[in-house]
């Protein structure tokens, strides 16, 4: 066969080689593999279109262009409980061991007896007991040491459910989102209840999201010298940024300084985020993963008559809300055809 | 002539267009052309080199390519006054009209004494005072309606010595220090004593620093809704990070969250952000500008017998403390060949 006999493009590609003619032909591929046709995927496809398409009216600058997610539940897998608060609870057995009278006080006592396997005792702690866990085994200590714990514990420990690390239970289809979004010149950021430097430590890994973008919940840090006069810095239990609820908007003021156009949460707790991310001109996304799949992954509410829960909780106030004002809810159950990059 | 008789390279360059022989020459070009060879020069071209270059045992991976730069002093001119104290007085005639009472209280008067010239009256503005103004005129508002304002004012306000708009009275020298990191895939960051909203709304055009790399001090802010509903962030006078002294590497953990490989600084306030930036392992470049230049800027210290100031003060501890721990001084008069991009 001759090199007439080939089309031009086909032609084209077997000069420059193989790897152009995928750039000649981006379009063809879905960059949205793992999700079911519906308005949902659609909504994205189309936000992202006419925000990076230079003759549409709705066009935004690459410098404009940032896309925000919520971790916890949006992310990845945030039942039973909190991965941080896993690893919380994990270190209070070290606490315990350097500290022998610890052991008989609440709520370490409580912590002991969940850890031994009295899960339904994990109800008793209240957030005050949290705080006091999270100051008790996160703080007081240098930042590269908590960072180093965090590194070696996220690497070792694993979901009861799925025996995987948890890192692994990132939800693929939001994955690919966020691929979509960084492919089409948006900065993603995570923006999280969880603590900002906990999620950081393996969020490039994880993620690719570098931890600069990341913003979550952050503790004061104090700057002093070791016994050598080399500087370091030591994680306090004074609390900066609550990014949770308002926190969220106030703390992506103070983190990034823009309003995103593109916003991705699940609960409550990022109401205020997506109603900071409509709130601006042109076009503006803001999406939320309802988790009503109870055999792939969890069924929880109490929003559309699912069983009602304290991680997590999506009231029913907030499917209206988002209903009312255009927001896109995103059922696991229909719009994902898969959850984990491991799903066949 | 035939292309027989170009050297190889020209006759790619002619094939390819002209703009590729810019790319296969990138070494030719001076990427300091405002410096005068010496030690300084000389430190930050050896110090990128061995940072980017795959074969360097002091190669750094592209992502943690960080460099955080002063800004006031550092990057423009910060004499007689910092530029945002200047907004910040200029602002108050305007209060003053809107509650005529304040003309007649400290500290209100005297800045109504030193817009009308009196000039020496700004040394009786206390720190204290400083901060009341700084409350009164830069919060209880919105957000938006601040931008705004330091748009307006920054776009119209000139330096009554050069008589120039302060965004042209950025360091030459320091710019091209800045283009040539972020040639060579440094993310540049500022990280100011100034107010991190009122940098940010000019950053990226005066220094193409976009507004999430500018770290500054920062208040809080608070979320809330307009009476159509429309959700809005108020700038609070409650202080969130004070990032001067050791509130830089603090304010470097929080809001980039990796140690810098670079740090440009000028005045006591940057030391505790170059010792941070020396204390990480391989390459670490820390740099302070030394005012020595009466009759092109100004000169002060009182490091090296210099006049003393008030305003961005090098005391002669820091000079000697930079020589002890290999940091380098850049002196103003003699490695700078001129200082703004309109001199001659």
């Amino acid at each position: 066969m001759s090199s007439a006999t080939l089309e031009p493009r086909r032609w084209v590609a077997a000069f420059l080689g193989a790897a152009s003619l995928t750039a000649l032909a981006p379009a063809r591929r879905d960059p949205l593999p793992s999700w079911n046709e519906g308005p949902a995927k659609k909504a994205i496809i189309e936000f992202v279109k006419a925000t990076t398409d230079k003759t549409s009216p709705q066009f935004v600058p690459v410098p404009e262009r940032i896309a925000t997610f919520d971790q916890d539940g949006t992310l990845w897998v945030s039942h039973p409980m909190y991965t941080q608060v896993m690893f919380i609870l994990e270190r209070v057995p070290a606490l315990v061991k350097a500290k022998p009278e610890l052991a008989k006080v609440a709520p370490y006592s409580t912590v002991l007896e969940v850890l031994k396997g009295d899960r339904a005792a994990v109800a008793q702690l209240t957030e005050k007991d949290l705080l006091e866990l999270l100051a008790a085994t996160s703080t007081g200590m240098s930042v590269e040491t908590f960072q180093a714990e965090v590194k070696k514990w996220i690497a070792e420990a694993k979901d009861p459910r799925w025996k995987r690390p948890y890192t692994e239970l990132t939800y693929q289809p939001m994955q690919e989102v966020m691929k979509y979004f960084r492919d089409n010149g948006y900065k993603t950021y995570i923006v999280t209840g969880g603590g900002q430097d906990f999620v950081r430590v393996y969020s490039e890994q994880t993620y690719g999201i570098p931890p600069e973008q990341v913003v979550g919940s952050a503790g004061g840090t104090s700057y002093g010298y070791d016994n050598n006069g080399k500087p370091y810095l030591t994680k306090d239990p004074k609390l900066l940024l609550n990014d949770n609820n308002a926190g969220k908007p106030e703390g992506i003021h103070l983190m990034i300084g823009r309003r995103p156009y593109a916003a991705f949460g699940n609960s409550g707790g990022d109401r205020q985020m997506l109603e900071y991310t409509r709130a601006g001109s042109g076009a503006r996304l803001a999406m939320l993963v309802l988790h009503d799949d109870a055999n792939r992954e969890y069924a929880y509410g109490p929003a559309q008559g699912l069983p009602d829960t304290k991680v997590g909780t999506f009231p029913q106030s907030l499917y209206d809300e988002a209903t009312k004002d255009g927001w896109i809810v995103i059922s696991m159950k229909k719009d994902w055809k898969r959850i984990f990059s491991f799903d066949k």
